[in-house]
């Protein structure tokens, strides 16, 4: 795998970003120190785990400690900063984000070296990009965000395919960057713009439905 | 495996009528149109990954891309028929429960390729079955039926002894019917007439209990 | 691994404990046999299949019926003294601490056997330990308790701690006993005494806190 050190870099970075991102959410719901500790790792390693558990690997972070710290890390700098931290909304969001486009191609790396054909890599790319954030909301018992405002995980779906229209014109270990920026864009563009897909049915519809007692 | 073109063709099945029930419910509750696929696709395949990742397999659909298109049909048919399929309860319980008692079928396969013992292939089966639905509930933040409604869980059971059974008698591949249509029949038969198992603890006793405030 | 035995022991008597405590929170909670012996088998068994899957091992009850017979034997239990189970709140804290002494030393036994590092033994245990009870919560639709109750988890932590100190002063398999003894110990003192951990952000700052609708 060429660009390996890249990714082991970015890779420290998203967990960052994502711990932060988790810490800070945990923190707004009455956590603990601990409570608000495992929220942020679990945001930032859940998605990875999930891909290596569904691709039958180890976990990834069981022989490398250095994502345990990083999310260490991550409380401190929460704890240091704590007064301003909650009104820190639009950084966080970049960090949120930034950490969304390395973690996507990350996983697309480590699946194209499991020997993964394109359209499963974009599929583990998204999880590991996404569903630490999934799991979170639902550790945290909310309706997961990712359901409600698509453009986070179609934002994965179409970098990861960025990636691999690179790779194929040659771009080599540059395609990981590239792929990483049109993640970062295309949420932020989303965001600024308030571009999201319609509901699936629409109110007037769902309001007519009989009551699904009986269904499992 | 006799009967493996079999196994193929009832996957594909289940997984449409998992997925349309699955895209229904997440209809209900707000989401658009990528929630709604992710929700669809978590009911079809949740039950067989885990099943997968409990016997340390490779995610049966990593491999193949089919699970994911026949989602994305479910999606296509509920988005066409969308003014009607709020209002389809009970073909759509039918479909559920058709799934069900594939998927329990495919699940018990699978197991007894890995070469587990009839109780862990039953169980497995059962996982296969019903653990989407689980999963898809944990997701849109509600109690899963499965809790509440005994005999979806039970009918999976029942009808992975039916399978067994028909084994031994030699009914061969007619078995994997045999055991489908038991656990399809005894989950029409409970919903019909209101079959269903006593909660556990009295409510009057229930009311009785101190504040479980001390209790992890 | 020396105390095999033994361990094999623990492990079913944590079982039992976990169980118990799993469905007494489930029949609080209206839910019928059947769903009350799941939640029970998920609280007992959750965890240490957590750890197995993380350690990319087959999950250790498929092969060995007796956690589904000793959760069956749990319900039965309940069944018999259903009467007088709702008010037993202090000897079943107590199953609950001997449960998860118990599990924790189990999960640290298994990881070594795996070849982890003892930093990573001391987290396999403590997932063996209190994540059956985090994704018993999940199901039942709660934030985890484990978030909010900080001295569940480090209680394992700590135990580990001293496991490992024992070990290295040659206490052999007596630090088994040592180890989940101490677990028992730290969480008992910490709820007699109502230790705890502070919220990570204190409530006037939180309250600042602009809307999270743009956080993913």
């Amino acid at each position: 795998m060429n660009g390996f050190n890249l990714i082991s870099l970015l890779d420290l970075l998203g967990t960052f970003a994502f711990a932060i991102s988790g810490i800070r959410l945990a923190s707004g719901k009455n956590m603990d120190w601990f409570g608000a500790y495992v929220i942020g790792l679990v945001t930032a390693i859940g998605g990875g785990t999930t891909r290596d558990v569904l691709l039958d690997l180890t976990a990834f972070w069981i022989l490398d400690p250095s994502y345990l710290l990083t999310t260490a890390f991550a409380l401190l700098v929460t704890l240091l900063f704590r007064e301003k931290i909650m009104l820190w909304g639009k950084p966080l969001f970049l960090f949120d984000t930034i950490g969304l486009g390395l973690f996507t191609i990350v996983g697309i790396g480590k699946s194209l070296e499991a020997g993964l054909p394109a359209w499963a890599c974009i599929m583990m790319g998204t999880i590991t990009g996404s569903l630490g954030g999934v799991i979170r909301d639902v550790l945290i018992n909310e309706v997961p965000l990712l359901f409600r405002r698509d453009i986070y995980a179609l934002a994965c779906i179409a970098g990861g395919i960025v990636f691999f229209i690179c790779q194929k014109t040659g771009l080599g270990s540059f395609s990981e960057l590239v792929g990483a920026a049109s993640v970062i864009l295309i949420r932020m563009l989303a965001v600024k713009f308030h571009i999201h897909l319609p509901t699936l049915i629409p109110e007037h519809i769902r309001n007519n439905s009989p009551g699904d007692s009986s269904e499992q």
